[in-house]
């Protein structure tokens, strides 16, 4: 199906997801007048701000078929959406992003080559199939290095980093035997990310890159501007578009980045590539003309991108489990944007809300 | 019942009226994770962002048992809201602003009175009840004068400006015979108010004064500051502040004022005073660190005040009835922040949206 379709306000779109990051889809949605249904196979916070909500499985056509007939456009809140559900929908409206995003990103192997493909810098990495193939693997790669499940990774799930003297075979099978890669390591500097959006008529806008650290895998602060050349910002910015382009992406994309500063000067390597909007771009909801959000509904619509211009230096803190108890003392700090997602369980690992800080550049 | 409920975020709140400003409180308090229960006698554009929806009349009192279990505390997007529901409920739970709040600001007559009983200048009035009082108001204050209704007026409906040579029986029968006041009139230089808020604790925060400017009876146009000596925008808050203290007020309380520079000077009378978030307060949520609906569900859950320092000087333009058809325009503008509420239907006079826009000062 020719995907031309432009909304108007007063439109409905539904969101894959029910995610807090489908929650802040929604509710940038719904400041543009636009109506979202939500559909997930279990309620979430998404759910509380959506015009509609269908609880079904990715698999149940006939709900699936329900939220054709109720929506203009569809998207997604998280890049798992499974293909054949992406397929069932693009054949009856827009899915945007469209499903060959999904399919590029769901897979570590096919992403790199797709990466290598256009001549953009991954981690060295090799498929591995099997133990044996783990230990071929790593003769080339050399220790240590990350093996990683091809699908169905996040937040440090479906990895592992093999060091020096740790067995190959139990290696292999603390993954479950699932089809894997084996990366090298990168010796980065910072990990950093783009945030960006592509619209559907092929226009590109970025927000400034974000400089991201992590701890136990998962996302603790965000700071941008990141530190680096603004050449070197230039040319992320300028890989993330040609990355949008090779796929005819519509919507927000985000791509993480090492950046890596040795004797050679700096130099940027795609760590991989989210085909939504990101925690690391929470921050421009507070410290941006428009969010990440928003610009994702106005390229899911069909509208023109906002401007991605900066209020000043920025600092985004997950609020990560029991961080959140302090909701008190951070509504209590004169100037720190609270944001909670409405999750009752502060379980260990769980993002519960996020604070961001704006400062005079 | 005393008052010192405090929420705790994934607590849930009560918004009576399902118009934008009950939409746009519900979208501040989801930000906070907190649940909004929509309750109103129709559907509108606040509860496609609610968590859950109670479509029943003011005087239902089973649907109002049934809000007051399933929320901890109930607020309000209008004034009109009857004296007995806001009672029924304040027997059960919080209802903030309090219902003395809704009883003196429901009434021009009540609502002149306590401010003159404050000591704050208001324009001169009298109370009419019959065409012969009328008569006796007019030799009293003069014409041009102006006839309004004690009850339910807005957006300049229920009042009527007496001019030079105008029939006083005919007068008196356009307005329907309801009782009424007679205002002189305030020779002011331009229209500005005060959005403040008050917390449970009884701290006191406003934004920087607006200037407004109607066409029709209807806000057009906001900006921020208001041109004003800051001697003059410092009393125009204290006076605010002394009125929310006076109210034992908890939320956002909006006053509007005349402001008056003449060859004595500048002064400011009070027009009026909503209960409520307010159409001239709505750049707060592009323009400043905290927004009026986030500062109102802050005050309401008993949580500290925001910040309400603004991000630059400030325009905002009500999109009314058809201006909303400009809104591909209006989102292909850099910079501009545009706000839609998701009305199908664009009858003259309708508030469908409203754009910011935010420059350097």
């Amino acid at each position: 199906m020719a995907d031309s379709v432009i909304l108007s306000p007063g439109a409905a779109i539904g969101i894959l997801g029910s995610g807090q990051l489908g929650r802040m889809i929604a509710m940038a949605a719904a400041r543009l007048g636009i109506r979202c249904v939500v559909y997930a196979p279990e309620s979430g916070p998404a759910c509380d701000v959506a015009a509609e909500t269908i609880i079904a499985g990715y698999e149940d056509e006939a709900a699936l078929a329900r939220l054709a007939a109720l929506v203009g456009v569809v998207t997604y809140e998280f890049e798992n959406v499974p293909a054949h559900t992406a397929e069932f929908l693009a054949a009856r409206l827009p899915v945007r992003p469209g499903p060959s995003a999904l399919a590029t990103t769901q897979d570590r192997a096919v992403e790199k080559r797709f990466l290598n493909d256009l001549g953009i810098p991954t981690a060295p990495f090799l498929e591995v199939d099997d133990a044996a193939g783990l230990e071929r693997a790593l003769a080339t790669l050399g220790r240590p290095a990350i093996l990683k499940t091809r699908r169905f990774g996040y937040d440090g799930k479906g990895q592992i980093m093999i060091r020096e003297g740790m067995d190959v075979a139990e290696s292999w099978a603390a993954l479950g035997g699932a089809p894997c890669i084996l990366e090298g390591l990168v010796p980065f500097t910072r990990e950093v990310s783009v945030v960006g959006a592509r619209s559907l008529d092929g226009s590109f806008a970025a927000f400034d890159v974000c400089e991201n650290a992590h701890e136990n895998h998962i996302l603790a602060l965000t700071t941008v501007p990141a530190r680096m050349a603004a050449e070197t910002a230039g040319e992320a910015v300028a890989m993330a578009a040609r990355i949008a382009g090779a796929l005819e992406y519509v919507g927000v994309i985000s791509v993480e980045m090492f950046h890596v500063v040795d004797s050679a000067g700096e130099r940027l390597v795609v760590n991989e590539i989210a085909p939504r909007v990101h925690n690391s771009g929470h921050w421009t909801t507070d410290g941006a003309v428009t969010s990440q959000f928003e610009q994702h509904v106005r390229a899911v619509c069909g509208w023109p991108l906002g401007s991605t211009r900066r209020h000043g230096r920025v600092e985004m803190r997950n609020l990560i489990g029991r961080q959140a108890d302090d909701w008190a003392a951070l509504l209590a700090e004169p100037g720190a944007c609270v944001h909670l997602y409405g999750k009752h369980e502060a379980r260990a690992g769980r993002k519960m809300g996020h604070v961001t800080r704006i400062f005079p550049e």
